[in-house]
């Protein structure tokens, strides 16, 4: 068996168990789960039937890409981009009418309440299904049931095989040359933007040198204690502010390697630290530790996140870590499980990706995260891309 | 009259004439056109009526960026992102009840069949409005009509205010650090990844330091005869193929300012550029400047497009001009007019905006195109951050 066709097949027992026939996606990262091709934008349509081989209909001119990583798979291309080219959406069409011909499919299932949806690789636009989408899809199946399938492709995607731990695991790899970059570039002087664009600069570069195809790192870096303070927002913003000496650099990176994701986090201080800013440090390193250390499968989010809370509440900071331990992830940034949180009684299961990021943010010391990606294993927990945590 | 309010007052007058009491909006591209406000991604929700204040539903975490660029509205803000927080999707739920009790609203826009959405600034996923939204929509609106208003918010968003302009101009002078860093960067040696990741550092860091809050720079460079002879492809990939002495680098530049695009090409030589590639870069060029000469309020897509087609024509290289002279743009990086090309009978109105981007590919010379993003005026064209246009 090829190593990808362990995703294929647990799929199809799910589908099995909800009595679909086939599910037709366009998102890109349910494409890429399913057919091991990572289009550039949602143009693409994969029907993926229970019995039989995938279908799946691409814009011709990322044929030599679709050929390179598709696994078994029939292929329509259609014409797009080009002058002269038949209309898209009724190419689309008429290449899924094609492929439904004949089938006795009674239920199909779709991606109709995706609403988290991860973003373009580039700067495309990307397509996501809507009231156009739903209705060509309902005159295509017509006399087909059509279901929601979203909530069955999010919890597939919780467990990932080994192939899809390979990917992650360098995704993760490729994340580390933006974490060092962050490392060499940290002096007084330079501004949180200028951190950032090094940042991913080297994730870009190193990362494609490395044999990866499509590389991105997303990076922010908030800037000395006011911006840093406020570094537990779920979207941070790089300024022009420069370094001075004492003062944190916060990083949170975003990478995707092909479809592939990683979010880390490191800190770093210019020039010295204070005494407060190193015993804050090493809290945050050591609650990581432990809820690391915590991880196997069977065991609670909220067990984990106790293991990173307990540390920072015995180091008298409860009330300056507002968010939640790790949140899954892989095929997209965030994923909907494991949520390590206070209440969490979700149970990893091996296969589950979880980031596991305790912080503290308070002033005048400012924020202080450490994340790395972990990923559940069997008897345990094995760090993705492990990268030294230094604060200066 | 503030200079947003045009904006306002336009729009209202087209909610007038489709009925429409109010709309409700999410995507960040439309939450931004309605409220001067930004957001980081589709967490906030706008509800914009025909009379009175909007209303702005906001994650708490963003009301210091709300509260700098929010025009008149009544506020929101909810936890997001934070432990303790009630679940988000009910609190928005309860601001909406809260926003509509007590009106006599008959009918109501929303985003229905926005299938083509602008990517997000940064790596987070962004929300768009899919099952769960509209389930939510119509429990909130019950017994209002709730109307797709998805082609009138396209179509207000063709023609540009001044305000608007303003915000345009800017990006495209900000692109132009970009143009710069490329014209600087392109030598023998040096690969296509390399070259973005350059472009793109160049337009995060001068850019914000030109003023701007949040910028990115997406960049691709196609390098060498076979990658940017396809390089009329609408994503391409930067690879780690060195140039070679004679190789083209095609540069394709989005870069997004604060919510506003720009898109440019440019186009250089390693080393010393043949006979046929000069003939070519030439013809591109007064392809180019003959489609923006003729542009003006008035003419037709397609007059414009044979401006530049008429030249390529008439230099022998009518086959190798692929794809339409140019399409609309502003809130993303593609909107869905005015198009220019062949059959386009759509007439160009004061305040459209759009790329002028004919472009030549071939073997063995490689591919070749002039990218600027021109506005419409009274008169005639304006193009938005002029930038030299230069080979070698």
């Amino acid at each position: 068996m090829a190593a990808h066709e362990e995703r294929l097949k647990r799929m199809r027992t799910a589908m099995e168990a909800e009595r679909l026939d086939a599910l037709v996606l366009r998102l890109p990262e349910n494409v890429l789960l399913l057919s091991g091709f990572w289009p550039m934008i949602g143009a693409t349509v994969l029907v993926f039937p229970l019995h039989g081989d995938p279908v799946c209909i691409i814009p011709a001119c990322y044929e030599s890409e679709a050929t390179r990583s598709l696994w078994d798979a029939r292929t329509f291309y259609y014409g797009y981009g080009v002058l002269g080219a038949p209309n898209p959406a009724e190419a689309v069409q008429s290449s899924l009418h094609a492929s439904v011909k004949g089938k006795s499919w009674k239920r199909v299932g779709y991606e109709a309440s995706f609403e988290v949806v991860a973003p373009s690789w580039n700067t495309a636009e990307f397509l996501v299904p809507a009231a156009q989408t739903h209705l060509m899809l309902h005159h295509v199946f017509e006399g087909i049931e059509l279901v929601d399938a979203s909530a069955l492709l999010q919890s597939q995607r919780l467990r990932k095989t080994a192939y899809e731990a390979a990917k992650l695991r360098l995704a993760s790899e490729i994340s580390c040359f933006g974490l060092q970059a962050f490392e060499r570039s940290v002096d007084v002087g330079i501004t949180g933007v200028e951190l950032a664009a090094e940042v991913e600069r080297a994730v870009m570069v190193a990362g494609t040198q490395a044999g990866a195809f499509r590389v991105r790192g997303f990076a922010q870096v908030a800037v000395g204690p006011q911006e840093s303070a406020l570094g537990y927002r779920p979207n941070e913003v790089s300024t022009v502010r420069p370094l001075r000496s004492g003062d944190v650099a916060l990083l949170e990176l975003g990478v995707i390697v092909d479809g592939y994701w990683a979010d880390r986090t490191r800190v770093r201080v210019a020039g010295g630290a204070t005494d407060e800013q190193l015993k804050i440090f090493h809290t945050v390193v050591q609650a990581q530790e432990a809820a690391v250390a915590a991880i196997r499968p069977g065991v609670t989010g909220a067990h984990v996140d106790e293991g990173a809370r307990l540390v920072i509440r015995e180091a008298g900071y409860a009330d300056f870590f507002p968010h939640v331990t790790g949140h899954g992830l892989g095929f997209r940034y965030h994923e909907s499980s494991p949520i390590l949180a206070p209440e969490s009684t979700t149970k990893l299961e091996e296969g589950n990706l979880t980031s596991v990021e305790p912080g503290i943010y308070m002033l005048p010391s400012g924020g202080f995260r450490m994340e790395d990606d972990v990923l559940v294993t069997a008897s345990g927990a094995e760090v993705l891309g492990p990268f030294p945590k230094n604060l200066v």
